[in-house]
């Protein structure tokens, strides 16, 4: 069963957004064990959607479609939709009652344009939003699957998790694909490939072998496509076992997650907590920690000190440290953590300062340059890093080498 | 000019991950005048590349390519390239130079696989790569240009704006795009629409008008693609203008720029300083502060303050409080805001508190209930949002409408 997604929209063409819908439909999708064959992002003009469509049509049984379904004259996909099926609208009275029950809640008028959005090609059967005016549509053409959902995207993932999904799985006998993937931190992709290169070679053709490299991380996945016999769930753990072992000592998780999520596990296993004390990441690292649900069972939260001023107030840096060794310094990072770990009474603390850009540089603290301190009871683990001119990289890799650096002292028993 | 985007990685079409690339190229191109035509995600396989590639060549005049480029098996990019132009490989001096100086850099042992990377295609020249070992390749081929980038983001970013860029413009005598964007707060879609609808209608064929929504938010964006006697400039601002003028209770920029920074800049303006309590959000606002240069000079930082403990000894919020109202209450929300204000010595503050969820709700405050107060020296304004059962969607929400609150009471000069 192979899917396309097809996302309208201008604003994507012109990099003004970013699509992230895809990602979470083809998560969800492959979920299923439908494949994503192609991901298309088209402009808003009627040719080059029609063009699109004809396209996916040749290729996949299920073309999701995203995008353009607002009230206003931009949004074109309803009508080229119903030029490419060669159909007429017809008024959808649940569409109605809906449009008519949000502008009720908000105590809007009801517009004209708001009204017509329940207008749908005559050949679609409506796919109710519960969060929006833009009715989803199921359309059944020349025996594909065609779903057109709103490009906002908690509509659109409304509607794929009540309607699309279901209706998808009800409808078709799906086949198996199952992924399995390993976090490591701290090895390049290619010393881990010259690690595993015997084993990556004994793979069966069905079963695939992925690096995803990502900042100081390189995910390894493994993919297997067709499960003849009903083995491959056990075939491929095989594999994955072989691979674990091989290259235990950079192993964080074992299962595709977030570096930050999988030392929130340890330390709910553990029982134990965490705080953090943030200057140049400014606010970063707390919230890849606090977007994960139950995060606030181990994570205090912390400070992001980007003044001085705070910096002595919240974290009890010494003035005289900051004067005398400035705000990016060992001694600074040192005082922070510790204090941390002393105000906010956890068991672990992470403190960051450093020089994000792209101002702020000096001739011995070039922008890039970041000191990095954990701690624990009893012991404090301090680091100089050297990253790049751009701020958002360095914020990001700043955030990373910290959470490696609070794995590793989450691995030390001593 | 014509553009068009493939990105080649199973990661994406499996949702391991959202491919941002696509937006940052456009971007790039838009900006020197060249249209993006499609964007395209395919898979690691030989025959599916090749085919997106002969699709492209019909449609754009530059083809841009990420991903694939990596050392190990599953990237397929430059053979699959060298078949589809149908040459050799060649060894390229200056790329093998660059790979010996990273591992030197790193003092990590040089691989066969690593070697391997300066291995190109015979008909490319090589795209130094700052970054990383794998070199990017631009190909001429039947009138058409190629551009091989790697997938990971800084290593594209570099190139892109080293080499490309300077290279396409150089190379091209390239037409006008003009956008211009009105970041609008608080006002739907469909009534912006109604609102300007004569002056929507009125424009020429040549000027477009999109509406961006986005939680909270719409983006009008006014796009002109023909420059015809230089006028271009002109006629665009003069439609803006009358756009401007029409809605300007809602306008918070009249710039493509994020409402945080639109906040940031006004602060800047004024010499005024911010600082923020955050509580379900865990850093999320400061982040979206901080992520922007020169945000040190108006953000003081503040307090993640997840715990109750921190929620007093960083807040200063009264212990009875927390135990009479809970830490999701006027009262709480109200001793925040005004304990930063205080403790932080900023002219204004930002305080959130409320159950981002999944878990966490209760019967008289389910999850998505969130109080976000914003203050100033003299006035204090809390309000209670409910939002929907999705963590990272109440978290964004949160932020977005705690950002405008704090527009309106920047505006509120008495």
């Amino acid at each position: 069963m192979l899917a396309e997604i097809i996302t309208i929209g201008d604003e994507i063409l012109i990099g003004q957004i970013v699509d992230t819908n895809s990602a979470w439909m083809a998560t969800r999708l492959n979920s299923v064990g439908i494949r994503v064959k192609q991901i298309s992002s088209v402009s808003d003009d009627a040719d080059h959607i029609l063009t699109a469509l004809a396209e996916t049509h040749k290729r996949a049984d299920v073309i999701l479609i995203t995008g353009g379904l607002g009230p206003t004259k931009d949004d074109i996909t309803k009508k080229t939709l119903a030029q490419y099926f060669n159909v007429g609208f017809k008024q959808d009275d649940g569409a109605l009652e809906n449009v008519r029950r949000i502008f009720a809640r908000y105590n809007r008028p009801l517009l004209d344009v708001n009204i017509k959005q329940a207008h749908v090609p005559e050949n679609c059967e409506v796919i109710p939003n519960n969060n929006g005016t833009a009715p989803g549509m199921w359309f059944e053409h020349e025996g594909k699957i065609y779903i057109s959902m709103p490009g906002v995207p908690f509509e659109m993932e409304y509607m794929m998790d009540e309607t699309v999904i279901p209706r998808l799985e009800q409808r078709f006998k799906l086949p198996k694909v199952i992924h399995r993937t390993i976090l490591t931190v701290g090895e390049g992709e290619s010393f881990l490939a010259e690690r595993i290169a015997d084993i990556e070679d004994s793979l069966p053709a069905h079963i695939k072998l992925a690096y995803l490299p990502k900042l100081g991380q390189v995910r390894l996945r493994l993919s297997g496509y067709e499960d003849a016999g009903g083995t491959l769930e056990q075939e491929i753990g095989d594999y994955y076992k072989l691979i674990v072992d091989r290259v235990k000592n950079v192993v964080v998780a074992e299962d595709d997650v977030a570096l930050e999520k999988a030392i929130l596990n340890q330390l709910t296993e553990r029982g134990q907590t965490l705080s953090v004390a943030e200057s140049c990441t400014g606010g970063y690292i707390s919230h890849l920690f606090t977007r994960h649900p139950g995060s606030s069972a181990v994570f205090f939260g912390g400070a992001v000190s980007y003044s001085y001023e705070l910096k002595e107030s919240l974290l009890g840096v010494k003035n005289e440290t900051l004067w005398q060794h400035g705000a990016v310094s060992e001694q600074t990072v040192t005082e922070m953590v510790e204090g941390a770990l002393l105000n906010f009474k956890s068991d672990y603390a992470i403190a960051v300062t450093g020089i994000a850009g792209p101002g702020g540089g000096l001739p011995d603290k070039p922008v890039g340059t970041v000191w990095i301190g954990v701690a624990k009871c009893g012991k404090t683990v301090v680091k100089k890093f050297t990253f790049g001119s751009k701020r958002l990289q360095n914020i990001e890799r700043t955030a990373i080498a910290a959470l490696g650096m609070l794995n590793t002292l989450l691995q030390d028993v001593n």
